[in-house]
């Protein structure tokens, strides 16, 4: 669906970084699509204007409406939103195309997904007549951080991050939007990409990789249309931030249910897997996985090599830290003995001063920092994954601190990639996500944790082998 | 380890049942173990007699204190608890067995464990002579619903529930009894089992066989000493209830780190999986997996077969769990026509009639309701996994009270296993919580409830093979 005569990423700002929208379809009734999204654009402190459209209505959440796009006289739309019913879409995107509309969000479905491609086909055709770029139809909109534009009719509140979220599934990037807020996972954008008709995968990533609020790329991806510009694209685009695919429709029967689900033809699974690694993709199998492997990327450096080092308090997580590392490929270094003799002071005689280093169920936080700071200042060890068992005496959230704070004296901020888990009750989720909000990666089990510190070394390995490690070493 | 001479059950009845307690080195001390332990059995609300041993007190926590054991004069002591300095352990078994103490739990460390295995021989050797049960040592101590029995140093309150947990990691163990509280998931028992000296998972899985307050058995186990006995005893047990392990220690380096914990030998991993396997047991790579799978069995009946159903308001996560059933070799039945033409009234034309079932986005509680109904009715519907991503309009608290009131129409309670997931952000966490509550297995992503499914159908095949389903069959 590429085509040359678009230089895509000016055009895409009117999606982002619109100076004005109409809301085409926009309704006075709480709970239909077309008030929500003019709910959402105001509560989401969008600075620009908002036009609403409709023929009947004088004004709309305060906003003065208008019966027609063309109404909108001597004033320049760069986006226009479609809420209306099917038939009606073909009509109001001339309308949009002679008015000077630059981009459309079409939320309307019963296009291509319902066997409609050619009543999907005239809609792109009408949009490259008048230069338009659309987005969908069949989407439930797009949200973007930096202009604080929530041009959805999902929740209205979303937390601001680092990660940029293109969907193909609408209802999964509606759950995803609360979720995000509950778990304190922050995104840069979340695209519900819809049918693409127009704008793809490709073009998003494209988009995403030159923006300078977008530190890495998640796509849920139930089938692609253009798969060579996907991967060129991608290629290009790993080099400055990572991506990370969920590609649903693996089996048999996964694929055909993507297919009924939204058209796609989800191809052979190896296909996409090869491709995915060919382009330095990381390809996670669940959406917890994917975030778990984006908290430890985006809140750590990139490890200066493969030495991983353990530090628990309870030997039995140790050693299921110890078997999910050897089945991730992670390398546990041995103890160097100037370390062993160093972490002598620190670790009771009963305890271990092999990796995992057992600190024992009495470390307290003052042991977990004692220990920590003499692995964080050693050039040999790369990357700390620190697990804690809740114990009836210690208090979850004063070791958080000490691994929170410990770094502080090291030379420079987050010397060393580290992910930590704190496995227990209450106590253990208050501290985890307390570590998160100090921005580091924190996880509420060992495997999960582990998992994190994979994804580090996964993306070190990425960019060696692109040979681009020295432009993005710490 | 095991012994000819014990008739293990009535002795294990003094450990998980006693009529009084003695608390050898009994403190009163907040913090120490001596305390602790005082403090949770009081608090737990054991109804039996507790004797505090401390040779300097008076009174504590308002029990009158004994200098020495032997000083409990005319009043039959079931069980000791001795937390004392590993080199005063000896002589206190010896006056526990003169006075005829029936079994000890040893929570004194630096036995077998740091290599003074010779020491620990002799416990067991003092023990035997006077026909007593040893639980330890390095034990953190036992916990026993029935009896409002919290012998450890851990929480005060766990929450009482049906699974029986033996953990040979002390940190692990205490971790869990906050978890349990924190994720509303009930335990009958909790029992750190130690060095296993004596009592070791064979006495247990065979004290929990026959216990009616267990319904389940979950070992966190890192090496065994009797192969063979436990396989036994497992084989016997499992006809009777599952039994869930996390054996750790797959990796050679895991391998290497059990051994420096808990001095175990954790042997060939894959010898100790064809046992499992052999004996019936499922094994669980990670504690999460083991309590998803026990959340699906416990509140569950069998399947009646492997037909399975999902259905869901979003195709993305419909595609999903589809993945994920194929990959765990779940199967997805094909849905019958007389189904179809029933659901047609229920489903929009732009959902999907195939399996998974799209109820699309706009469906509420009542087309939950409707749609689970027709299903829950049929007898060729063996197991239904039930997906609900969190949308803008819909309450998913709504949604979990039409799933998990829909079964009373139909002729039996829990007629059919159903396991359900609430993907989204607080509401969604609300709304699976909810169906926890009300004895459902539910979660709050996709693949873990798909997993759950698994669990159930793993347990079915489990019972076919030993020739037992008409016996479990619901």
């Amino acid at each position: 669906m590429s085509s040359p005569q678009y230089d895509s990423h000016p055009t895409l700002d009117a999606v982002f970084k619109p100076e004005s929208i109409a809301v085409v379809g926009a309704s006075r009734t709480p709970g239909k699509i077309g008030h929500e999204i003019l709910r959402n654009l105001k509560l989401s402190g969008y600075a620009g204007t908002v036009y609403p459209i409709n023929p009947q209505a004088g004004h709309i959440l305060g906003l003065k409406c208008f019966a027609r796009i063309e109404d909108v006289r001597g004033q320049k739309v760069d986006l226009a939103v479609i809420a209306l019913p099917a038939q009606l879409v073909q009509q109001t995107l001339e309308s949009c195309g002679r008015v000077g509309v630059r981009a459309v969000i079409i939320i309307t479905s019963g296009f291509s997904e319902v066997g409609k491609a050619e009543e999907e086909a005239k809609l792109v055709e009408i949009a490259r007549t008048y230069k338009m770029r659309i987005i969908g139809p069949n989407t439930f909109g797009i949200f973007y951080a930096p202009s604080k534009l929530n041009c959805t009719f999902g929740p209205n509140y979303v937390l601001s991050g680092k990660t940029a979220f293109i969907t193909q599934s609408g209802a999964l990037g509606l759950a995803l939007m609360s979720w995000t807020t509950e778990e304190k996972y922050g995104v840069s954008s979340i695209v519900s990409i819809g049918n693409k008709s127009d704008v793809d995968d490709a073009d998003l990533i494209e988009y995403f990789a030159q923006d300078e609020d977008t530190k890495s790329i998640l796509i849920y991806m139930e089938g692609l249309k253009d798969g060579k510009r996907f991967y060129e694209a991608s290629k290009e685009a790993v080099k400055k931030k990572p991506i990370i695919v969920i590609k649903s429709g693996r089996s048999q029967r996964g694929a055909t249910a993507a297919s009924s689900h939204t058209g796609s033809i989800a191809g052979q699974d190896r296909v996409y897997d090869a491709a995915f690694k060919g382009a330095g993709i990381l390809r996670a199998d669940t959406m917890t996985q994917a975030f778990d492997w984006l908290q430890a990327i985006n809140e750590n450096p990139i490890p200066q090599g493969e030495n991983i080092m353990i530090i628990t308090n309870g030997g039995g997580i140790g050693v299921l830290a110890t078997d999910k590392c050897e089945q991730l490929g992670l390398k546990l270094m041995d103890v160097p003995e100037d370390l062993k003799a160093q972490l002598q002071e620190t670790v009771p005689s009963y305890g271990s001063l092999r990796n995992p280093i057992d600190l024992t169920a009495n470390a307290d936080d003052e042991t977990y920092r004692r220990a920590l700071s003499l692995l964080m200042h050693r050039e040999d060890v790369h990357g700390i994954i620190a697990l804690f068992c809740q114990t009836a005496t210690i208090d979850p959230s004063l070791v958080a601190d000490a691994i929170a704070t410990v770094d502080e004296g090291a030379k420079a901020t987050r010397s060393k990639p580290l992910t930590a888990a704190f496995v227990g009750g209450h106590l253990s989720e208050v501290a985890y996500k307390r570590m998160l909000e100090k921005r580091f990666a924190a996880y509420p089990t060992t495997e999960r944790c582990v998992d994190g510190m994979y994804a580090l070394v996964a993306r070190r390995r990425e960019l060696l082998s692109a040979g681009l490690l020295s432009l993005q070493g710490h």
